[in-house]
């Protein structure tokens, strides 16, 4: 496909010698992900190690007309990370150096293949950590990527509003500095916000500089029964317009529940569930549990952790629901649907798809950022078969077109990739002309992640 | 100097009658602002009712080949609205209908002429409020166009953290949303961070979605005395450190303090000063408020307001402080610095700088939003006097070169407009020609309010 990609690699391992890996099992690792999509294999991975390396990969793919995707830790769920027009999987793993931590100023700089552990684990004697909490175990380079969030979104906001800078390799080889380290600046376009959630369309992260915060005081957490998805909405309304102390309000319904008793031998209701963690001093976060106690009127059953380890067993049973999800079906990955609402949508929304689900054969258990009006039903079908594939497919699009006809998007948090390429024009409308124009001024040459976001 | 001018405007006449305004009073208005700049006048103003109309001006004017500024509340202070290249100004003032608020999902549309005090007045029996919280009296679209912050940064972000949508019309008359209701999105490109701060040069902002907050239960106000602004500041690190439910943290220098106790007959410590805001339940603010006492161990005077009056009155003359500083040489505007650091540099930025201002004949009253690390002094000079006026410059230009050196940026909250483009170079290097390429590719006639942030 490539003519000149003989040329590219004899050049790459001139350069790069055993960072330079051809063989099959690296190669269809790098081209897989935790995406329910088959494989699609660059043709070569390199290891780089520092934004020149990056630079100098970037300027021989420009000459040689060969497309470049970066790759993380492999934890994007939409494709990303795929290579359909085959190319160079530019493998940042090893740039794993945290550069700094500016404790008085609460920001720190890491490469890009940094996780979110990582740089947690490092943290640790400062008092300060790093908020944004997902499932995976991803880097924050990839985490940028995708513009992803999280658990804690609800109180620190996602990776659009945590990142001060980056530093990002352009198509031409360019290695810019999309801001500095001041926390708010009016100077110019903001490129960094541009470069997050741009997938490695645009240009290639290598180094972020974040925004850290004091680990809080106190902490405390609830556990809510329902009668209702809408009465569980209901409260998080209420507890939001209050300024309670929030900081993670996660929904699972009365599927997901019964996937978890099984998965993890616990005895929970079997009715829509809240998890609720208030975070804080240690008087603000008393006052604001027994403020939410009060709210959560319609609540059944209103458990609050009676201690640290209380907390992180249902804590535990939460983070573990993608696992019990699974398990009811298992060897079987199921798609993971991610739209987002405008939250008084959101009973009407989970409502209307469980409604369609329901006519399906397809089991679906739904977790949810309740706080941000964003859900996840994982469509447990298997792929060898036609008609449950045809099922799955249908409960995702039309979950998706309702989303979009509520105001909401078709993705909250895992980015477009391979798998909502299909409904941006729906939601974006001629915006997504603009973001074309964007692409063609930046890679005139289509290099870089072709074939993911939108097509030219 | 615009060929087609006159064509143009036998065009925009025919279909805008007495809503076209050629008078000199109008444009001297509208090729005005705050800024020290001298006035440079748009050719004509056409005052606009709705996002179809502004399209159709931006057809004409890219068929004619005029320049077009958008025009809100003529506050921008950085020369923004200046038309050095002639052309029409936008004025969006009359769009100005609060669209939509919907109070269970915390967000309300408005048009981009509406201001933040006219969309709080209209708020106020919900209970909701928008936080963005300037000196001046400015529109919403204005505000997000200059990526406005103000006191309430550390608590709620600026406006890059709290539109999450926006109604733009490109340069060849499309009109596109940037996002949708949703809190978070993965979906493509973020249009919506991309155009606030593009300050008219990319398209025009004629709707905004924001986001909402519960009024606070409490509120307390404390104002602090410090021998030396390195103490003042080392208490707001401590604070930011242990996350105290901070509003508000408002810095005032020995100089300004003197201009305040002169203008507003007060008899306030002529010394390092704090005005601190906490907001939140009755429990957390009784609570951090004491905290925050302990905390500032090295305070000369700490005076907690002891009624919502009294941190009214202590409010005030914060708000008062430019007027405070401009009494000091009536008839004088003088130039705002808006540098922003790393709040670890503070001490050392303000000290240097009030060390080259010791050596000039300039008035530099200094005030500060101290928990974002960014700061404006007011340099008071005579623009007829040669000498005073190359000392303000130099002033300015050290500044804004030293805040570089430290991390910083030239400008924290006010923009570039004409008055910072010259720095822009230095602080952001090989980003500014990806400035310029996305420049290029969405406004390919260059009509967009040129001149402004960059020549291209």
């Amino acid at each position: 496909m490539h003519d000149n990609l003989d040329a590219l690699l004899t050049a790459l391992r001139a350069q790069f010698t055993d960072r330079l890996v051809t063989s099959d099992a690296v190669r269809e690792h790098h081209g897989s992900g935790e995406s329910h999509f088959p494989p699609a294999w660059p043709d070569a991975v390199v290891m780089v190690k520092s934004a020149q390396e990056v630079s100098e990969v970037l300027i021989a793919c420009t000459k040689h007309g060969v497309p470049v995707i970066p790759f993380g830790a492999g934890s994007s769920i939409e494709g990303q990370i795929h290579a359909p027009h085959g190319g160079i999987s530019i493998d940042l793993s090893a740039m794993d150096q945290i550069v700094s931590v500016h404790e008085a100023d609460m920001d720190c700089t890491v490469q890009a293949g940094v996780t979110r552990q990582a740089l947690n684990e490092h943290l640790r004697a400062t008092g300060l950590f790093f908020p944004v909490d997902l499932g995976a175990h991803a880097t924050l380079g990839g985490m940028a990527a995708t513009r992803a969030s999280g658990t804690t979104t609800v109180r620190y906001g996602s990776m659009r509003d945590l990142v001060l800078s980056m530093t990002v390799v352009m198509p031409n080889g360019e290695i810019i500095k999309t801001g500095t380290r001041a926390r708010k600046s009016s100077a110019g376009y903001d490129l960094t916000r541009l470069m997050i959630g741009s997938e490695g369309t645009l240009g290639i992260i290598t180094e972020l500089t974040l925004r850290l915060f004091g680990i809080p005081e106190a902490s405390q957490t609830a556990m809510c029964s329902f009668a209702t998805i809408e009465d569980a909405t209901q409260t998080v309304v209420m507890a939001l317009q209050c300024g309670l102390a929030l900081n993670r309000i996660e929904l699972a319904d009365t599927v997901q529940m019964r996937a978890i008793n099984s998965h993890s031998k616990t005895g929970l209701p079997e009715q829509p569930t809240l998890w609720i963690e208030l975070t804080g001093s240690t008087a603000s976060v008393e006052n604001d549990m027994a403020a939410l106690e009060s709210l959560a009127e319609t609540a059944l059953r209103f458990e609050r952790a009676q201690s640290a380890e209380a907390a992180a067993r249902l804590w535990r049973v939460r983070h573990d629901a993608l696992y019990a999800s699974r398990a009811l079906r298992p060897g079987i990955k199921g798609i993971s649907t991610d739209v987002c609402v405008p939250i008084s949508k959101l009973p009407a929304c989970i409502s209307a798809i469980l409604d369609i689900v329901a006519t399906t054969d397809i089991q679906a258990p739904l977790v949810g950022h309740v706080g941000d009006g964003n859900f996840h039903l994982v469509l447990l079908y298997d792929p060898e078969d036609d008609a449950e594939a045809a099922q799955a497919h249908h409960i995702n699009a039309s979950l998706i077109e309702m989303a979009i006809d509520m105001g909401g998007t078709c993705t909250g948090e895992h980015g477009v990739g391979l798998g909502k390429k299909a409904y941006l024009p729906t939601e974006l409308g001629p915006a997504l002309d603009v973001m074309r124009q964007i692409k063609r001024a930046l890679d005139p040459d289509n290099i870089m992640n072709p074939g993911k976001i939108f097509d030219l």
